[in-house]
């Protein structure tokens, strides 16, 4: 008997960016399995197993969610934002790609709201063209690689979106890329500190390459820094927009 | 009396993917303004007034759902993925932009989920590591910066999601931009040519940067070209998956 594998996108938290077929999926699994915060956001139901895990665990958590629907359970591996941007979904294919006789399970990725759209939608349009994200965590890759991305998304003139700027191990990786962008871009490009956007504890602020303090930085922030076309546009009241038009180059 | 602007991700198409807070946005609103093929998605209404027109008229249709709103109406601006990338956001952020006394609108802009999130969740995880989304209409922007930024993509080996891929106007572009990206990364690169995923008349391409023909690339396709650590894994039945690990650079 095998039974069925979701990796199943929460969206940023809010009950409102929740896709119907992500609530079904919780609601019709037997085993919810995740990081214990993303598990703890589902509601209860009786005869339903929750594993809950700690973080950086993720190939463990991948492992048992193939075991249990190999053994026929209903699994819903739950993630927060988008399980396919810097979250569970390529722990999973790790996880089959390194067990050939686990690929026989069927898998089905569910996306969700990215943080980074959350976010984008919060403060404007910022992400309204060409961009990039990069994950600054260096657990799994060298900081000189996210340099050298740091550093090509600055020559292309992207968007950049930064997700893990920060972590108790490394809280200075935020602070050596921005000393890196400055290096690398005008002081004046817009940048959008937004933490925890939907949820009761979000926070956002706006700032300038120039002027910001990334101190501000949690792992629940996602930072948005501006392309040489992003901007500010003021409001009578309340904090400004930021979006990057569709147009670009004429001031190349 | 001031009414309100929503800027609404429609999603890539089935309900599945709509969040309860477009679904509620749409069924609210008192006009749907928005490119005529995301109207017809939604359900109509008694005295809801629908006003669908014509595609490349972005920012004439941001200023009638910011002159509605302005006269009392409950809008709902209307978009395909998400509003904020290469979508109706930014168009209407630029029409608040040039009239600063329309900036007393009330404006919420709804994520949705974007087409590559689709895309990458329809054939495994390939944007489960560093990537960027890239629009390859030139109408708004020289050849040359779509030039610039493939390349630095390319140089900072990122994965790239291609958006608006080609159109009847410049339908040799894909080709242009696949000769470009030749030159700069590996045969091997894993390509997908994701087409209106998530709709009936859904058809997904694996291949390689190699052996692509773009030729099959319309403008409901979203392609995905790997980074160097992208990579197909086999199954016993079916196509493979295709991911980009969470670790990077162990083969640099």
């Amino acid at each position: 008997m095998t039974g069925e594998l979701m990796v199943v996108g929460l969206g940023p938290g809010p009950e409102r960016w929740l896709t119907p077929e992500a609530a079904d999926a919780i609601a019709r699994a037997t085993d919810l399995v995740g990081y214990q915060p993303y598990v703890d956001r589902c509601p209860t139901r009786d005869g339903q197993v929750r594993h809950g895990s700690d973080n950086r665990v993720e190939l463990d958590r991948a492992r048992l969610a193939i075991d249990l629907a190999r053994a026929g359970r209903t699994v819903a591996v739950v993630s927060g934002g988008d399980p396919g941007v810097f979250a569970m979904a390529a722990a999973v294919f790790e996880a089959l790609e390194k067990d050939p006789a686990s690929r026989t399970v069927a898998v089905t990725v569910m996306p969700g709201i990215s943080a980074m759209m959350a976010a984008a939608a919060r403060i404007g349009a910022p992400l309204g063209h060409d961009f990039c994200a990069i994950s600054l965590s260096d657990n799994l890759k060298p900081w000189d690689l996210i340099r050298r991305r740091l550093t090509a998304a600055a020559e292309g003139d992207f968007v950049i979106a930064l997700y893990n700027p920060a972590s108790k191990a490394r809280p200075d990786r935020i602070f050596e890329a921005f000393d890196l962008l400055r290096s690398l871009k005008a002081a004046e490009a817009p940048v959008a500190f937004a933490r925890a956007v939907g949820r009761p504890d979000e926070r956002v602020i706006l700032t300038t390459l120039g002027a910001a303090d990334p101190a501000v930085v949690d792992m629940a922030t996602c930072v948005i820094i501006g392309s040489s076309e992003s901007r500010f546009v003021a409001r009578p009241i309340g904090e400004p927009w930021l979006y990057t038009p569709r147009a670009a180059g004429a001031r190349a």
